[in-house]
């Protein structure tokens, strides 16, 4: 495909996103095909001769498109969003034409410098503790997505601990991790892959609001000291997956700097909430932590994947991944007076993710992220009043920011209906939950483009599914 | 941004790449900016209000370009290629435009598909072994990086060599990785992260050829074994990043096969060359691995990242890197009629990457592709004779597809003036290694749009640079 014919179809994928987007509310949601029927619509083999791009389209619209769920769709609620805008697609589609790998500085200097100043403007624009900032001894770097950077951060907590010698010697069944009940998933894979093993991984209760219980996180610690065993690390998390739960990062964190423990913060969701000075007590405590993530690909409007990932001491993270074969060797790193991202996370080659990160903020603007956040906060609000005022739902937790846990009165099995019938019905999508052993529907309020006319459209939806369910089962 | 903005700035980036490809080898290949000049150029904050997309491109014309190592110049020869093409750049435009994460089949089922049957495609296009297949017990995925495959692969013969016990109790210092001296660094940085410890891998000793002797594996095996260790993994590699030696799969699958370890083989760069069945015989013995990836992101002009990763039982995969909270959990996995990738690495979610994948293989047919790597293997044999006949260089072993490591005579000092002086005169960008213990240039034709005037200009350059060196010298 010569630069001409790139031109043309350029501009015809270009015309397809945008009718997309200008279509997007007519699709169900939820993809309604069913397993293997895409692949039955594919040929058995791959063509033995170039085919036209307008073939390729076309199977793309006929094939593909069906089998899309819909996370750009404003009415999607589900999960916590995916999220994608304008610049951040075009910031993607820049950096898929430079095609550069960002290895080392002196394989794109652009790529590396880029990154790391757009890192240190987010410490500013969400008020993080100086310490991640790039001219002391911390910094920033793009990961893929926060298990990455749980991992990574994990790894670097198993050396500190161990004096770097895990990685020499394996390891040594001494170590333990910590986290509430509601951490992520990714802790206990961490910790899995790790080699340290799930039963070191101590998942701690919660309060209330499903926060983990610093008293007990103190007397774990405190009795597996007694066992002979090494307390490493620690998960706090600013917004749970589940139920957006914030952990009480301060007082995890004395605890965390009293017994040598490295405290990793993962606000992967709920993060960029603290672009809103009025959100940024979620983060009181940070400057306990030795690391900290969030996702601009989740709540600001960046593609997937981009996870933020800070140390406060880089050189520990480094020190844990670093390698250098003889063929990566070069001037620029012997000076030593550049960063080479390979020695910050598990994959040697990386992408040039910077430029979508960059794009968006330039294009939004820290003013219109805010308010896009603020919008979404209050329009999670206004559901949850909703919810509270109605006869047949309630709330499972109050909602800390735009995360609204609720369900019917009807109990589980009509919950569960409920969510079947609201997905299968196209008209907007959530996902569920348990919290406190109950089956919960979940409604993020977070997608780029989600007004207050979707989440009253969704309110009406699931108030009049309920009604039928009800009627029915009378 | 709203569809008609993203349409008329999209048509203005498309035009932006169409245009950057039309002058590429106007730029100096290796970036000529110094430590810092990039960032010096940023604001040092974020904008308070939204700029336009005019401002931003400008920036991306003034101060990034200025600061990238032009990777898809046919004139870069370095390292592995890192490969885009107009399919595959618009490719990860429609992916980005879609914006689906396909952690679950539910989330998009066209994203798991699509996948699941492109890559059943590539094992009939590259002759692998059936049982890499989905339709067995086998199946491929789409890693980020060979690095993250090779990472999977060990985790996986880390629990099948413990009865998946590792994962629950840490591990115990038992088990024991091996590949080449040559092996790529990921191996190591594997074996240090998933807790197995560096001195449990055993490097070991290359041929003439720089090829794993199979009989210094066994013996050490053996005497691992004598010391009550367990050899669990192997590593084998087709294609080392250093000098591009293939390994003798089937010889040291043998021994993996009668030890019980572990077999994977890492054919990174070579796998592509696999599509023309008169290279096939660089995967003789595959039918022994457990798992295998290579990198169309390399040689199969797909943008990075896209590595795909078999392995021939997926339950053990699986079964390593499972979880499953109630957030996750849905109709259509319950079923087990389909395929949840985020079980297969180590991230939950996912990019749609098969779509650049399947524009790739669509647009050049697999008789393209094969025509590109037969010139490929042509040109870099032609380039080896220039060397072998020219006075002043020698090859430093025979190339065995597409990477001539290749030095002048005059000593390890004078080949690195000679490599510096080369890159930056920016016609071209060569890298170098050390092979046999001595400073060897790398020159690997590879670039998808590199042809024979662009490897016949980089051996003239090569000369006179040499010639004037030696002048200079004199």
């Amino acid at each position: 495909m010569n630069p001409e014919e790139f031109r043309r179809h350029g501009h015809e994928v270009v015309d397809w996103i945008a009718d997309y987007y200008k279509d997007i509310e007519k699709f169900p949601v939820l993809s309604r095909v069913k397993p293997g029927e895409v692949r039955s619509k594919l040929p058995p083999n791959a063509p033995e001769e170039g085919e036209s791009f307008e073939a390729i389209l076309r199977d793309v619209e006929e094939i593909i498109l069906p089998g899309i769920t819909h996370w750009q769709s404003p009415n999607f609620f589900g999960f916590f969003p995916c999220n994608a805008s304008g610049p951040a697609i075009l910031g993607e589609l820049m950096s898929a034409g430079l095609g550069v790998q960002g290895m080392l500085w002196t394989t794109s200097p652009a790529c590396t410098e880029l990154e790391t100043h757009v890192l240190d403007w987010l410490v500013d624009m969400l008020g993080l503790p100086a310490k991640f900032k790039s001219d002391g001894p911390g910094g920033g770097v793009i990961q893929d997505t926060a298990s990455s950077a749980t991992l990574c951060a994990l790894l670097a907590a198993r050396e500190r601990a161990t004096g770097f010698q895990t990685n020499e010697l394996g390891c040594d069944g001494c170590l333990v991790a910590y986290a509430s009940t509601e951490a992520h998933s990714s802790v206990e894979k961490a910790v899995r892959i790790a080699g340290i093993g799930r039963q070191k991984l101590r998942l701690i209760g919660t309060d209330d609001n499903l926060a983990l219980r610093p008293a007990a996180l103190l007397a774990q610690v405190r009795k597996d000291r007694k066992a002979g065993l090494v307390p490493a690390f620690v998960c706090a998390t600013v917004g749970t997956t589940s139920s957006n739960a914030l952990d009480p990062v301060a007082e995890i964190g004395r605890i965390a700097a009293g017994e040598g423990m490295w405290l990793h913060v993962d606000a992967a969701m709920s993060g960029t909430a603290a672009v809103c000075p009025e959100f940024r007590h979620i983060h009181d405590g940070l400057e306990f932590a030795d690391s900290y993530c969030f996702n601009p690909h989740k709540w600001m409007f960046t593609n997937f994947d981009c996870d933020t990932f800070y140390v406060a001491d880089r050189a520990a993270l480094i020190r844990t991944l670093t390698i250098l074969p003889e063929y990566l060797r070069n001037k620029a790193t012997d000076s030593g007076a550049v960063i080479d991202y390979r020695d910050w996370h598990v994959q040697l080659g990386r992408r040039f993710r910077a430029l979508k990160l960059w794009f968006v903020i330039r294009h939004f603007g820290v003013e219109g992220l805010r308010r896009r956040v603020r919008e979404h906060v209050e329009l999670a609000g206004q559901f949850a009043r909703w919810v509270e005022d109605s006869v047949g739902f309630e709330l499972a937790v109050q909602p800390p920011l735009n995360l609204v846990c609720f369900r019917h009165k009807a109990g589980d099995e009509f919950n569960r209906r409920l969510l079947e019938r609201l997905n299968e019905g196209g008209k907007l999508y959530l996902s569920h939950t348990i919290v406190k052993g109950r089956y919960t529907l979940r409604l993020c309020v977070g997608q780029t483009n989600t007004e207050a006319r979707h989440v009253e459209g969704a309110w009406r939806e699931i108030e009049q599914t309920a009604a039928s369910l009800e009627a029915g089962a009378s």
